[in-house]
């Protein structure tokens, strides 16, 4: 069933559980999506970086409705969404050893497009919800025109894996032996996706009238469907 | 020349200078290399995450020998390489207007295995240290069995497109008019990929002589090459 998502190499890192994968997916924003153009003679990889939203069991990706890679996607291609959490780097004691500490989603099946108009609407503000929860209070929702100029694919979450990373080196027992006689330090340098401090649009302040303040979803804001 | 790299949308965002791309690659650590893989009836993608080093004008990635995935790579098909570095969140008067800011690189073209051993040392040497500046230093070089489990790949950074958004929202005249009515806070939520404190490996701590310190290069940490 799984054969695109059964590896041959440390299939220890790998397992196929919706939950572990969902909860990459709702902690990243960033999936890298890919496919192949046929329109050559040679079947042409493409790796697109997109957002996304996962809501249930269905990954969400959307675009310009006359982009012409994303009307490729449309069609039912095959195609494969990769998402990863660079979680740190591990120096060993070795350089082969040296590794990196991560989660990721291997995302393969074909998307169909969402057409109407009320579901597409929402999925939509859900998008905007999943990045910046609150914002949709705020900001205006698409109108109609703005929705017909968006195409919004849904991608089913079922034939997937997870392949993770976590922990210190492991390493050689040859390597180990030097900890006594010439240790070097070794570990893992944690790597995290944090905010800075938010920049209010400029043209905000040239109105002369009050600033709106920094809303309280971005004051603690914190990434989560 | 650019075909494969000339976008149909927002032609403002991409351009195809080299010092812009090198230093997108020399600040990321995280490629999504995607590729087809023919041995179905239907080309089937993958895009797989992997770490890598920029030399000049190639890029170098490496995994297992035996990884059936880099065999595939090393056999010379297409690859499209993209590396995505998320610069923030873009906070729009509309739902629509919502953004990402980023820099990106797509690379396409043919990978060729680094076969001359020496060279290919030189290369995971300067691939650590392209992670962490001072590491090889401390840690073991590779010794020829490492090297023969290791395999090797350098693709050529000549036909690539750098596509990058930044600064804040572009909104409507309508959604601008609400600055005075019904002022909303908008601008961008930076985004930035940060180190947290080293976490040293517990066996060294169980060898019961001296635990080395933290060195210099992990103390002030910052990626370059």
């Amino acid at each position: 069933m799984h054969t695109r998502t059964t590896p041959r190499q440390l299939p220890d890192r790998v397992n196929h559980d919706f939950a572990g994968a969902a909860a990459i997916l709702d902690q990243a924003m960033l999936a890298h999506v890919g496919f192949c153009d046929h329109s050559q003679s040679v079947a042409q990889p493409y790796v697109i970086p997109m957002t996304y939203v996962r809501l249930g069991q269905t990954l969400y990706l959307h675009g310009a409705a006359v982009s012409r890679l994303l009307n490729s996607l449309a069609g039912g291609i095959e195609v494969c969404v990769t998402v990863t959490l660079l979680d740190g780097l591990v120096l060993s004691r070795s350089s082969f050893g040296h590794s990196m500490n991560y989660r990721s989603v291997m995302l393969f099946g074909r998307a169909e497009p969402v057409t109407d108009a009320f579901r597409k609407a929402d999925i939509l503000q859900r998008l905007v919800e999943s990045l910046v929860p609150g914002r949709t209070a705020d900001a205006r929702a698409a109108d109609a025109k703005e929705l017909n100029a968006t195409l919004l694919l849904g991608l089913p979450i079922t034939e997937f894996s997870v392949k993770q990373r976590s922990g210190p080196p492991h390493d050689a027992t040859k390597d180990m032996a030097r900890d006594v006689s010439a240790p070097i330090w070794c570990g893992e340098l944690p790597l995290r996706q944090q905010t800075l401090d938010p920049v209010i649009d400029p043209l905000l302040l040239e109105v002369g009238i009050d600033t709106p303040e920094l809303p309280a979803y971005l004051r603690d804001y914190q990434r989560k469907v």
